[in-house]
């Protein structure tokens, strides 16, 4: 007997109508002999309602009040969860739906934020062990103290998996509006495949490169507890992908997917004076202020005395980065500080980049022979990323997508 | 220093714009040097929003069912506490909300309507004593084995009272969209007055003769623990009514005030068999339906054969009263079954009742002089209620109060 975590998020549970239909799903799990734990997110619209209610009445700074502000949000899952129960029962399935608390859920107490400490597994094996379903509130947990916490945004993924963790679950499926992880993103890229199964590690790099399919933290917490993950479509009934350990991967291609992401903004510091401490005094004030920089490049003039400093920063962050470093660099004689934000960033995945050599070459070419100017280039060992002018995305994502052989046989619909 | 339990209801908590005017009230309690915990309903509409996504995924029916709605509805009052309590935050108050499971308030299981058994004032008190503001989300608690409950509809009165209770409030002030008691419903009887002072018993009586001000369950909880209780309103600045113990009223009016109802029925069987056991075979079955029955006569026919059985039942179990009693009546022999929706009943009260005579006859002769018909009488030691023709309602309410000596000296508005 396999026991199953089912998670569907906010646009799965979007309505009572939808909720029903999840508890189809869910009847179906039982029905091959499975014992099933579903974690569900807040209908969507809930949570951003909620947050625009916190909105009108305060601007939450201080530890006391992002307690308060989960103390609000977590009620959206809440809903969800009982009404899921609710359904079940009504279908003649005995159902029990579990708050965070009620687990409980153990976390840390970074309110808005927080990470999972630990799970007990009493509480929902008793309801388990009685042939019911246990149904689960997404995205929150308790602190020692018994205040509420939420993961965060998107946390929902990472707790459906830290529950398969700690329930050594058999699967973990991820319920969602597309139906797996494709070689590139199907609305642009037309021949685009899924993926029956991708490694962690790819997943983790297509994730955090712009794939919006799977949180990287749940992808993370999957890898380490050796969590079998599953995602696949609340709306269509077929396979989805499947994420496993690289060795199970028997088919090694060079490339197995390519992300984008046009959250990205540039900023180029020229004529930055070379010695040492520069680089320092660029990215201390900005770490310090919790903006992340992702791609760097630095080119020495030819005179070699100065270099022109180039990294991204989200284009949220921009603005704030900017100021940061106009305060900073007072005592940096420079030339000017340019900024972009019409830039997109492509990146390649694959493991077999481990044992297939040129596929970086193979990438540049090929943006090249299409005009594609590389505006920063940033590597890993089975990631290529290229920051270029925003408007040759499409165009740089199919290219790409034919010189890796990653085109369906069969076009699509 | 004082502790005051402050209690606000749907419609004074039914925006955030009204949550920010509630902190503010709040505040001011503060200042006064007091000591607070905040009793909140979900904001006015939540609740029904709620039940109506509950009912579009199932019909509870069994106490696991019930469970899980109380889970989902649990959660409106949960977001006005959170709301409130960062709203003061915000003002430089620092203030905590608490869910009932986290005080915990110990209830029955009997889900949807439990009963507070026991309040634990520790968690709350530590928060008190640091010079915070403890924000409760009323109307809920939670059983012995941790499930979430509710109060009932209206339950967060009582959970108010059973609040100042627990905690030996001095004074527990009941926030609401009207400023106090009244002599009689001022949108009825112009003249209608605020009263300072009503007693308890009094108040019992007028609750459940259809004022709809307070609760009946939350001023019987009252009364037993002797919590001052005090009615006043959110948008007015201005004193409300204090409830207290009858022997706390120095000036005792024969009628303190009037109400009525509209929500009663009337049914007549006529020419009921007289005979041992027949009341018994006509309200067993309908105590046994739930249905409660409120105002009794009999009357004897001429010829002592039979009888005329008249009592009321609530406009909303009427059908179901016809026809539970339509099948229990088989084996009793009778004329007819009437029933009229018609009828109001009026109702007059005061703890003078007690010592002045001749208040039920002043009542007869005034309407009598109006030419108003009574259908049914019934009395308590501090009540006399009539039963009439609905369309003299008005008539009848203007016509007690003036008799009575409760018109207000100067007009009103």
């Amino acid at each position: 007997m396999a026991l199953i975590v089912m998670k569907f998020g906010g646009t799965s549970v979007g309505s009572t109508e939808r909720i029903r239909h999840v508890a189809t799903l869910v009847q179906r799990e039982v029905a091959r002999g499975n014992r099933v734990i579903v974690n569900v997110s807040a209908m969507s619209g809930v949570t951003d309602s909620l947050i625009t209610l916190v909105r009108e009445v305060a601007t939450p700074e201080t530890p006391d009040a992002f307690a308060d502000m989960d103390f609000v949000v977590a009620t959206g899952e809440q809903v969800t969860a009982g009404l899921l129960a609710l359904r079940l029962q009504e279908l003649g399935q005995p159902a029990r739906a579990f708050a965070g608390w009620q687990i409980p859920v153990l976390t840390t107490d970074a309110f808005t934020k927080a990470r999972v400490e630990q799970i007990d597994t009493r509480n929902i094996n008793a309801v388990l062990d009685k042939g019911h379903v246990a149904v689960v509130a997404g995205f929150q947990g308790i602190t020692e103290d018994q205040r509420i916490t939420t993961l965060g945004r998107g946390g929902s993924d990472t707790s459906a998996v830290a529950l398969a963790a700690a329930f050594e679950a058999d699967r973990c499926d991820i319920y969602t509006d597309v139906d797996g992880v494709y070689t590139a993103d199907p609305r642009i890229v037309r021949t685009a495949k899924k993926l029956d199964r991708v490694s962690y590690e790819e997943m983790l790099e297509l994730a955090s490169q712009g794939s919006k399919v799977l949180q990287t933290r749940s992808v993370e917490l999957a890898m380490n507890y050796n969590v079998k993950l599953q995602v696949l479509s609340t709306f269509e009934d077929k396979p989805g992908t499947l994420l496993v350990r690289e060795e199970e991967i028997v088919e090694k291609h060079r490339v197995t997917g390519i992300a984008y992401s046009r959250d990205d903004a540039r900023i180029t510091i020229t004529e930055v004076e070379d010695r040492p401490g520069v680089a320092a005094a660029i990215f201390g004030p900005l770490a310090e202020s919790n903006i992340n920089v992702d791609m760097i490049v630095q080119n020495v003039t030819p005179d070699g005395k100065a270099t022109d400093m180039t990294f991204t920063v989200s284009k949220g962050d921009l603005p704030h980065a900017v100021k940061v470093l106009k305060e900073n660099l007072k005592d940096v004689r420079y030339g000017g500080l340019h900024t972009d934000e019409n830039v997109a960033k492509v990146s390649v995945v694959g493991v077999g980049m481990r044992s297939h050599a040129g596929v970086a070459q193979e990438m540049f070419s090929t943006l090249a022979g299409k005009g594609i100017n590389l505006i920063v280039i940033s590597t890993s060992e089975i990631k290529i990323s290229v920051l270029i002018e925003e408007s040759y995305l499409e165009l740089a994502l199919r290219a790409l997508h034919t010189t890796y052989g990653l085109d369906a046989v069969v076009e699509r619909g």
